[in-house]
């Protein structure tokens, strides 16, 4: 799928504060390891999990920026998709050294590259903290609930990091998780890796072989692997106890296997108006931005060999995420899923209705619900526009905004900011303005102009920040102005403006920084509207459902994803698609028989140099009926003795609408075969040190 | 609006076969002349309409290919929009000599540039045969009903093409026009001149001041005209006794005008299955892909002068097109407009219960068409992409098809060939294959590429044809091999290559006219599913809608457009919008005011150069609440005795809604008002021979 999950592009798409909540009844279900039903599943596949199972995999899974990842030897080594960290090969690529494209192997440790902004975070413990956020939000309206409820896990993270100073565990990274929509909030206590390296990646040819087309497709034939080390801070790689070992024959056809991994998000329980909102407006919206983009990137990579590399990493991102988006679409204009929500929400209605009491307390959440619907539909422009940054689609803004904002929030005290600039969060934002991440002038220049020409478009010409920014310029040529005077490439000055606070800011005139100042008025205005209309009223309201539906299922049902740490039960099998089977394993002979030379089916040289030395009977990719979603990219899948069987890389195309349901006919996941792994290690790449450390006999 | 009529679009959309319906009682309506309500028109506006007065301004009305146009000398000028007739501009064009940037104005006769595509027609007569076509039809099922009706109609066009060359009218061009989906069917008869030229123009920068981001706003400062000269065949100007004249001052706010032009299609009585289908699916669909063409395009532009010069036209195009979409998609978004569709349909369908005869006769024609819509949605995809062509998108491509479709059509007897090859359409496809319109190989290959690259995204790469292109080509490769092999650029080859029939397609080894052999099988083969299973139970459920919506009207109601000539009336007046009020006119002051000095609010050399000889209080631009659609761009806006006082040019962004309903509140049309077009021709153009020929003085 590349299914890592999609920040910037949610950002894009300026959804509304959607609820997470717990899938339909039957569901395989993305569990908590604190809640996981053991019991059921002995029950249902035979298979037993206990605590010692659980505890080692838990220590040994990894949530990297985006994806999931796992501990593959004690000596801190990582396994993950090439996908899900392209990024650490473009740092080190140049116009002469493409590492994405071809690849990378570190013979020894000295060769390893360090990834400038990856982190890997394994979870360390998790605390229930419910009782005192309830405690905190009790009596207040929706929108007094609303800003104390951001307060005070603020506070509450503050609160633990601190304490995690002095304990024995070492300083941890504390974050809110909110569950089942506010039935339970909880700390997840993470151990943070601040040093990640490169040790492997195959030509991304192989690792992303058929590209788009075949991206969220099965069969398929990727290698989408790559290979990490964590560090610790003496410099020295990571030591690792809890780890998991490849079993290098993989599964069987209808063996039981779990995942294991940090699902970012699912939208199980929207109501029926915010499904309806999604499939009318938002997803249309943004797809049609979104496919002008990429028309533009497309383009521009065709106007020399340079452009074509450096457009690459967001022309990859990009078009995944039209396939998400296209999928979500589908996947709401399905009639079977909206007849299974409406006949789902009027039975839980019907539920509440019998509880006279519960009834009375609960009022109707769900139209409170249509109704900021509404609102937010009037917001929804500005908001995306203005707010979200989608009309200054340009890294150097970025840097500009976390600038200028980061500034003035960090004067107030840490309860009193924007949640992104808690202390809490702080470490992380100076990791990324002083991360030394390559900027393209002509890249900038496009998504700028993009962005300033489609915020014109759909917020028309008269609007007032469109006369105030383009009374005078073009797009173009204010997009360029911007980039070629802004000299916030540098990280050595974003780290001056970010140390040097308000009066560093006040005193630059970067261009990019003067329009970030320039805008924030109204951004903030429009931010401020759009949480005490939408998202105050939209979060009661689907608190007071949550608390319904919690009374009714309780913890026998899996919250929604929240890109923390779950685990899930799905067996090995393919599907029925049409009249035809499709079989759960592919193999390397008709990897061979698919290519056509070009990309993106295009076999790198590497392969094709061994091609005779490969069995032509090796697996190669394998799907599952395991209920995954983006996040879980890189994810272990894991056997019942806890051995890795599959690398998680995709999903088939039914697989998209897991976001709102779970089919369980037609949705299938998909992973890399621990054969192929093994084979192309030894034939293909000869990465003896790599295949000694994995446990390879 | 650029409300030029969207063939390309059309097809593009692959849109079911809509049903033409007439509009909601209470709409100032789209009238035929041989029905025109004088007498309401007299009760309610006081003012009277003679049949001296519709012969007048029938026989000085044109319709362009896909515009209107009028009269405006006894010597053939022709006054429309500029959008209208860009394409004459551009044959014309080179890298140094950019008409259709920089103007142009013939001084002599000797100096007017012949259009090579344009033609201008007639409406010379009409003819009733409702009851022939009927009698053809009776007691066929649908599918046969379908063809028995295109092959009658084929067969009425000959006869009466065939009679006219006999008669006194001299040879005349016969169209077969549906007007209340059914309830009537007539034959249109035009007399065509097929040598127009080109007399003036002004700068693009000011006909389409403000471009993309202004089009479909009101207020405007555009001076959308120009002008051409229709030729006889004895390659004289053409006598036109009938002209219109202009009225130098314009229209005073409140007046009652009319608005005589050829509407290309509304489409008032979909059911509301249908508007739901267009809702949901079509228009999210194509906006995707015409977003992705456009920022191709775009970025394609940006790569030096010459690129941006041969981009402009179909990125004008697909610019405009997208607004109209989008406005599409807004107006059926609109609660008020389903609701008022959805208790009409159900007020219609209570009435025709009251009648058990009409009632069992009739059966339920909605549930057919929307059990007609679940087929269409499903064989969409392989209808437009392959059938309609959206999966090869070039000139070259659609040159290749015509000649090897029309190799083999033309061997068939009339009756049985595809409609568009029929014998009364022959002339004009000779025409369009013979003229030397430039075709540019960069943007062909940008096109082409993008659309085959599209078509593998849709229909998926394992789609047999998709497989059979692009299984050892990747839609680049294939695209530039396509492209720079084929010869069908050299209109005398495609002349040669249409005269030799199907021996001379048979020996072609043109990589173009290959590959339109090796898809035509596929393409047939679903356009037969798509007419036999969506196209007939449609159009037979719509006659049956269609004849108890005429049994209850009668032709009380206009029929809905059908790019035939019509005749509106409505008076000049603003609108208010928000809590602000729009004024019906604007003024040239205004226009220097909005200008930014980059394109598209750039104002031209020649008007700035004469600025302050410009009188600031010249009326520029008008609104009026008269019922336009496409096609109605170029039309004369006419006062009460019949002169021109406006030339119609765009609607604001609600007039979109136009397709569906005809909102009163909302709904305006724009017009160029005649005060600026002397204004200009006088002090800016200097065009003293134009201004005496239009009568000025």
């Amino acid at each position: 799928m590349r299914r890592v999950i999609l920040p910037a592009l949610l950002v894009l798409l300026g959804l509304p504060a959607l609820l997470a909540a717990p899938p339909a009844r039957g569901d395989p279900g993305m569990w908590t390891f604190h809640d996981f039903p053991s019991e059921l599943v002995r029950k249902q596949h035979g298979v037993d999990i206990d605590k010692a199972w659980l505890d080692r995999v838990r220590a040994s899974v990894i949530r990297l920026a985006n994806c999931t990842a796992s501990f593959v030897s004690p000596d801190g080594l990582i396994l993950t998709n090439h996908h899900c960290s392209e990024s650490c090969l473009d740092e080190h690529s140049t116009a002469e050294q493409q590492l994405v494209k071809n690849g990378f192997l570190a013979r020894t440790r000295e060769q390893e590259l360090r990834c400038g902004t990856q982190v890997a975070d394994v979870l360390a413990g998790v605390e229930n903290v419910t009782d005192k956020v309830d405690a905190a939000l009790r009596g207040l309206d929706d929108q007094a609930a609303n800003d104390a409820r951001k307060k005070t896990l603020t506070q509450l993270e503050q609160a633990c990091e601190d304490a995690s100073r002095h304990a024995a565990t070492g300083a941890l990274k504390c974050e809110s998780v909110t569950l089942y929509q506010g039935g339970q909030y909880w700390l997840y206590k993470y151990h943070r890796y601040d040093d990640v390296r490169r040790v492997f990646a195959p030509e991304r040819a192989i690792a992303a072989f058929g590209g788009d087309p075949d991206n969220f497709q099965f069969p398929r034939w990727c290698l989408d692997m790559s290979v990490l080390r964590a560090y610790g801070p003496d410099g020295k790689p990571a030591h690792t106890p809890d780890f998991l070992t490849l079993k290098p024959e993989g599964p069987a056809a209808g063996e039981v296997v779990f995942v294991a991994g940090h699902p970012g998000r699912t939208d199980r329980l929207l109501t029926v108006a915010q499904l309806l909102e999604l499939r009318d407006v938002y997803l249309p919206r943004w797809l049609q931005r979104a496919s002008e983009l990429r028309g533009r990137l497309i383009q521009f990579g065709k106007t020399g060999p340079e452009a074509s590399r450096i457009v690459e990493d967001p022309l990859n991102s990009i078009e995944n995420s039209i396939k998400v988006r296209r999928g979500q679409l589908d996947a709401l204009l399905d009639d079977r899923l909206l007849a299974a929500k409406r006949a789902e929400e009027a039975a839980l209605r019907a539920r509440l209705a019998r509880d006279p009491q519960l009834a009375a307390a609960t009022g109707d959440p769900w139209a409170a619900i249509a109704t900021a619907e509404g609102v937010h539909r009037e917001l929804d422009l500005p908001h995306t526009w203005i707010e979200l940054g989608a009309g200054f689609n340009s890294a150097l803004f970025n840097y500009a905004r976390t600038l200028v904002r980061g500034a003035a929030e960090r004067a107030k005290p840490n309860t009193e900011r924007l949640r992104e600039y808690r202390d809490a969060a702080l470490p992380r934002v100076a990791r990324r303005l002083g991360a030394p991440v390559p900027v393209y002038p002509q890249l900038e220049t496009l998504t700028l102009s993009f962005s300033l020409e489609r915020m014109r478009e759909w917020l028309g010409p008269d609007a007032p920040l469109v006369r105030q920014l383009l009374s005078r310029d073009s797009p173009d040529t204010l997009a360029a102005r911007l980039v070629i005077g802004s000299k916030l490439a540098d990280p050595a000055l974003r780290k001056q403006l970010w140390e040097g606070g308000q009066s560093a800011i006040d005193a630059s005139h970067d261009p990019m920084i003067e329009l970030a100042r320039a805008v924030d008025g109204e951004a903030r205005a429009v931010r401020k509207r759009y949480e005490d209309q939408v998202e105050a009223p939209v979060d009661a309201a689907a608190e007071k459902i949550a608390r319904v539906r919690f009374k009714v299922f309780g913890t026998s049902e899996p919250p929604d994803a929240t890109f923390t740490l779950r685990l899930n039960v799905g067996t090995v099998q393919g599907w029925k698609e049409g009249s035809s089977l499709v079989e759960p394993f592919t193999h390397t002979a008709r990897l061979f028989e698919r290519a056509t030379g070009e990309d993106p089916f295009r076999i790198p040289d590497s392969w094709l140099a061994v091609r005779s030395q490969l069995d032509p009977a090796t697996r190669f990719d394998l799907s599952t009926n395991n209920d995954i979603i983006g996040g879980n990219s890189g994810s272990p899948l894991i056997d019942a003795r806890g051995r890795v069987v599959g690398l998680m890389f995709d999903g088939n195309i039914h697989s998209i609408s897991g976001d709102y349901w779970y089919d369980a006919e037609f949705n299938r996941a998909v992973a890399v075969d621990p054969a192929i792994i093994f084979e192309a290690l030894r034939k293909v790449y000869q990465a003896k040190e790599l295949l000694t450390e994995m446990g390879a006999r």
